[in-house]
């Protein structure tokens, strides 16, 4: 078993609490491969009592862990919440006794402001006043902050396929401040692991579906993270993959600029990051990004292309939703804020064909 | 409107009981575009109220029927049951006063020897007494029964992928009575229109799943239809397809047979049927049955290839559960059953590609 | 066979030149279910000799054609070709001896303008002097031509789904003249019957893939269709779907307008349209256009919804790539030409589930 | 970049011949996160001079190898075969003198008998006095063996599906020495990286194809491994997933024999097998074996159910098709010949959902 082999002096105690979800297996799944990661407890209300392997059958054979119930919750070095969205703003008091070290898989720790969350959460937050003590967990752009964070508000995955490609642009003012359009498709597992009409096998198998064509909420981290003022539109299309979004985004530059200037860009940004990918070949199948490379990795993969005659550039971006979309990018900060190899954990290469 | 568009005084009114699943569902987009039918009625104790193409969205703009609840079943010249197992033989009586013609979709009164039922549905029938009114709905082994009946139990659709292959060859003696072995693929609409954790897309797009590798109920119906005495053997496994059936059949002929007399019992038997296509090309890669090509058709294809050092031969046929399986069964034998040409509502060809 | 069977004295004799493909077969099999066509030849140059079902096996059964070469072509009523990009127009001498009513499947005459076809097709039309011959064959634009018409050159597939949705809001004034973007979303039938890398299953099966984010050529069919001026920029993304494109298009309406005038748009000009469907539910999984609901069929359903705050509209069109943007396309011109019921072949309902 | 960082004394070079296709690729992104082995060489005829990571996107980021022509081979210490059928046995000479260690994952060594080779491949082996020099891979059957072993035959991938769960039935005779069936359902990366019409994703997608009946070739690596004597019968499915197989087994255990017996075999047999996992759960949706949660796994997973009244037990197994079949399979065997750790490189947990 992992978690006991492997158990060593620098490792931490992991607690995942709601780890019957995808979100929790899938950290869950990356922190039995971690070096400094020891994960000795899983709640789960439904499943308490039986293996997480059970619920999780991916790990049969990797971890003799049961799932308990979160009123059986000891202390441990890291606590991972996640819960349904609202959960952990409301029971945060119960779980900060039991960790030093809070990471928040939920969107309920990452907007700032009480304002911009009532906006597009449609009620209001209910404990504003701790919303600053939470890092919102994107490492490329808040890498510092991370370093030493104790709070850390893991960052949602169609936000980060909208931001990845976006901020380098923004920040150097590479894009004109007009409208920025980003659509996404997205694969089924980032609905949860609930049965629902939606997510019926009949139903979606061959479905292309707009479930969100105004209003995502993800618009909220996008708008908090990206420099700069300028209307930002977000759809979202469900499609038959199980993981992945691809997101593509139209945006324009200034007279003037070109693609050579996108491409400066992501390399001044991005040049040293473990995780980002600039993927533009000028030959081949493969020519820019597409998530099913990306089952199981942390990688978000970069691309772009230009219409010269009219100055639009299409951005795109793919990331696992489940990885880089959540747990690795969780496992990513964590790694920033232990001062741990920031690749540790996170180091499959992804399959092809897949 | 289909059904007001072509009402004349051929037609026949149809009631359709429980209509906001998939059978039901199936039944009427056949029934709107059937000469002789015009359906007036469709159930759904849950769907009450709405637009059956709320339902059913592939009806958009071809009917404007509503659902209503059971209690307000009026009179009708046919009755299609489409209820949960079970549920037709306990109500049959309320139904039997409401039309003259009765088909059941579901498996309540499919076997005849109450015995049989029990062993495979672990339960007594509750109206044992009346089974033998039903004819068994497979217009290929059952065509002169079905003329003039007015009860119907339509076949089931595993048990229509098992039975046509084998029927023309253990009554024309080509098999020996050895153990049969059939395996069949089927796609998730064969679970219906519920949501499941096993239907639930995350956990059923990518999965080969042997869901019934023994004991499968439709083993009942074959051991009723088919002619002889032999061991017969039915594993289930689910695949990501929505819709349609791949049976391959495991047997054995008897020393001094051939393929020649494989091809001579299909021939024989199944000559003039409308809808049994022999499907076995020298080359190319469509040289046997594929579910692929039969979507929304009422086909059922056949095919086999002979191991000549064994004698084994490997039959195989596709389906369209819900067509074949289902709901085009029971329009073919309720055309079989008025003197209906027995194409009529069946003449869509299916797609290629698909 | 149903060809000898329908045949009858208003029947046209037609004759499907390049019939191999995709695109040849789809409207083969909307002509086998057509009660006034009747084809009698259909060429294939690597398949001649053989039936036609052997590569449209969905036909099996349906029709005893064999392939001929062009060269052996006789005179027909109706001529369909179905042919490589560019051999059209370059042959088109030869086939006009053949029959009197012409239709082109590819992109060869659909653009007016030799400008403008050579900015997206990359080199000079061949046959520019004829290009007026031809009507632009998307009967909801151009039906009063398409009366009588004997060159018809079938509206692009891509583009039939970017001109149906903004041809009401740009004809009555319902859009602002500023950037409109289009992203469409494919799948692989779109690139016909060839195996290529890109078509290889394992690298298709999973993937979501923008094969062209700048410059598609159907542009220029938009730019020709769509009043007025304004910059459109489409992007085409590939889906692991085999039929059916969904494309979404964002764009903004004028201060002061809002859902009504969108939908008081359609209304007006698509009331009496027999194929387009306006997609608006207010609750459940189908509420807008999905292509899931349309294999097979010539709807194209249109949806939208308003983003309030900005004046930002997304719309949604679906259709069959095939059917709405090839084969069924040309059946209702061709209905249109010859002043047959507009829905003749062309009444599949489309599947649930599918 | 892998391969320099992890660089050291322990460390044995690899040279990839034919590092183009599925084989070679899988072979070297495992060999990649290898702690002892270091790729430095990758042939490839036609993708020579071009970097790996454009065949293999996957490995973007992951190493700088390029392609280079076999001609410019030079010596390893181990060498690695993925090349065509036929092709490591007509060049065996020409390969011995590179490398000490030499993995072929062709089927060219697998059969020791030239007369089953004959029977199976229909050719005579070109180099049948060499058979004997080499070890079947297969680390269950042949631990001992593969010790020490300089020339490795990596088992077939439908194969190894084949002969895992049967071998310990056969070897403790818990099974009747009657006809075995086995059933394998297929992913389309089973082909190879090649398009042909059968791969091209439209003719695929939708497909359940049988494509091997009867005849399949690897039976002779089945009656060549599993103990005793037989008829064994396999049919080949290929279905629209992309890696795994699925294989049912049909088979009978003498009277006397239960469930229990079967059990203990395995347990017997496989106990400290660090890749065999038997799966049989109660409840729940993952009872059995399913390649869905192995994808990029050396993981077979073993499952049976028996039907009490007949005897017959049916055997289940699932396997990733380019590992556990073939790269992975490889991968243990050479850890073992090299005393190293055998799950060394090999402890990918698999995806869920994936």
């Amino acid at each position: 078993m992992t978690g006991s082999e492997q158990s060593n002096s620098q490792q931490h105690s992991v607690a995942i609490v709601g780890g019957s979800g995808y979100a929790g297996g899938e950290f869950l799944r990356l922190a039995l491969g971690h070096p400094y990661l020891n994960v000795t407890q899983v709640t789960s209300e439904r499943s308490a009592g039986q293996p997480v392997a059970l619920v999780h059958p991916n790990l049969r054979g990797r971890t003799n862990l049961k799932f308990r119930k979160a009123a059986e919750l000891e202390e441990a070095d890291i606590l991972v919440l996640a819960l349904p969205h609202g959960s952990a703003a409301k029971r945060i008091a119960e779980f900060e006794g039991k960790a030093r070290v809070i990471v928040d898989l939920s969107a309920d720790f990452r907007i700032k402001d009480p304002e911009l969350y009532r906006q597009y959460y449609g009620e209001d937050h209910p404990t504003p006043e701790r919303l600053n003590e939470w890092v919102y967990g994107n490492p490329e752009l808040h890498r510092e902050e991370l370093r030493g964070a104790t709070r850390i508000a893991c960052a949602g995955c169609f936000a980060t396929s909208v931001i990845l490609p976006l901020y380098p642009l923004l920040k150097l003012g590479v894009l004109l401040p007009k409208d920025i359009i980003a659509t996404g498709l997205v694969g089924s597992s980032a609905a949860g692991a609930s049965p629902t009409e939606a997510s019926h096998h009949p139903e979606r198998a061959g479905s292309l579906r707009v479930y969100k064509p105004v209003g995502h909420r993800h618009t909220a981290e996008a708008i908090q993270e990206l420099p700069g003022r300028f209307p930002l539109h977000l759809t979202a299309i469900s499609t038959p993959r199980v993981r992945g979004i691809l997101t593509t985004i139209q945006a324009w530059i200034p007279d003037g600029y070109s693609d050579r200037d996108v491409w400066a860009a992501y390399r001044e940004v991005y040049a040293s990051e473990p995780f980002i990918r600039i993927v533009k070949v000028a030959r081949g199948i493969h020519r820019y990004p597409d998530p099913m490379l990306l089952d199981g990795t942390n990688y978000c993969d970069l691309g772009f292309e230009m219409d010269v005659d009219t100055g639009r550039v299409v951005l795109m971006s793919a990331i696992d939703n489940l990885v880089k979309g959540t747990a690795g990018h969780a496992v990513q900060s964590l790694n920033i804020a232990h001062g741990w190899p920031e690749r540790a954990g996170l180091d499959f290469a992804g399959l092809h064909p897949a």
